[in-house]
């Protein structure tokens, strides 16, 4: 996450209606590297036709990192329900994505990176959710 | 949605992982409308500090019914569980940009109109839903 | 273009700073079925080596085409040099695009129609900044 | 930019078509740190009649900043003339935006922050239309 942004970011925290500003920064951080990880997985791949699934996946888990980002750094358009049911999208997203980065690891070392950042992409998630049932 | 894109989506129906295609169809349909709706509501406003969470919240929905189309434009990417989950997520999302949508629409007639779109995004989402439960 | 946005910008003609309504909406239409084939043609590709060019410009060219559309659905933001110098990066970038997808139309039937409307896209950006430079 | 996007672009450096690796990640890193502060600029304000050009203008900045991210991030797709046409843009949408968020820097700490990352972002699209030229 930009340095601007997080400072930004502390001026609206009241804004922010309840949510954990550590671990919303994390998951913001998370998002922007799972989509850039995503991003170039689908785009440099030497691509054979067992890789097109993965590319697709790759693609569509890049768009809703981004999505997801922008969701948390609108701090006008906090809604609970809405957040949490993103949240709970991007898990399954991340987690499907990497499951078929992984299986393309022997054959591609950008696979095998992408799921590495997938995972944790869907874990800093978890902790979003689980953070919003508590508080 | 487009002619070309949907005699392209035509020519990949066995790709499709048992997907209604007439459903899917009517849901990209739902979704482009859904994002032309919240952009143009969201950066046409009349903007009042009344009026800053509905801006924020219908950008959140452009954004997400985006990446919700797109998912559904890539036959190589279909997995049910991420579809599934981000259906989910949308129809969450179009109820809540509709809720604050029409307690605006007193003061803004383009706000009146965009949560008559998002209702109708979220209803062509749980078609999706119902029909992924039964396929 | 969905009814309802076309509504909500006749609504807001005099916040579009002389652009021409027509020509606009013409555009919108344009680039949001350049996304959609765009996004298709890179998602549904049996992908092999040559593939990935056209795949990764394909990819390319939806993204712009979406921003491309959000700044004229955002009667707002009409900034004048802003608009003339993202029309021009469209028209070049549909160009590119088209004629990949065109060197690539004999093995991919999606390859053809998706040049066609690259093209065609790429035509109405065109018009947009030919009534600029009038109006 | 996030380490892993990093190393992958380093390992497709040969995909690049001559483009500079070290001018190019630092475009990555000011686009993304564009989006970021755009999209909490526009999605934090105290919105007032004032700020709505602001606001709609920082979005589109945002999303041409994410565009352009993504161009930089496909090493499959690189073509010349398309990056060309993008980073003139993204220099005339920064300079834009930046000039409009400086006017309302005495109303909002957010829009002077903004402005500087924008002017920062249309310096490094500067540095890569410069380096395409002489490369």
């Amino acid at each position: 996450m930009s340095t601007t942004a997080m400072q930004m970011m502390e001026m609206h925290s009241d804004a922010m209606q309840g949510m954990d500003l550590a671990v919303m920064q994390e998951c913001i951080e998370a998002c922007a590297a799972c989509e850039q990880a995503c991003t170039m997985c689908a785009g440099a791949m030497a691509i054979t036709p067992e890789m097109a699934m993965c590319a697709a996946m790759c693609q569509n888990a890049a768009d809703l990192a981004n999505t997801m980002m922008r969701t948390m750094l609108r701090p006008n358009g906090m809604n609970g329900p809405a957040m949490m049911a993103m949240h709970q999208a991007m898990v399954v997203m991340c987690m499907s994505c990497a499951d078929e980065c992984e299986a393309m690891a022997g054959m591609s070392a950008d696979c095998a990176m992408c799921a590495e950042v997938c995972r944790q992409c869907a874990m800093a998630c978890q902790k979003m959710i689980d953070s919003m049932l508590v508080g």
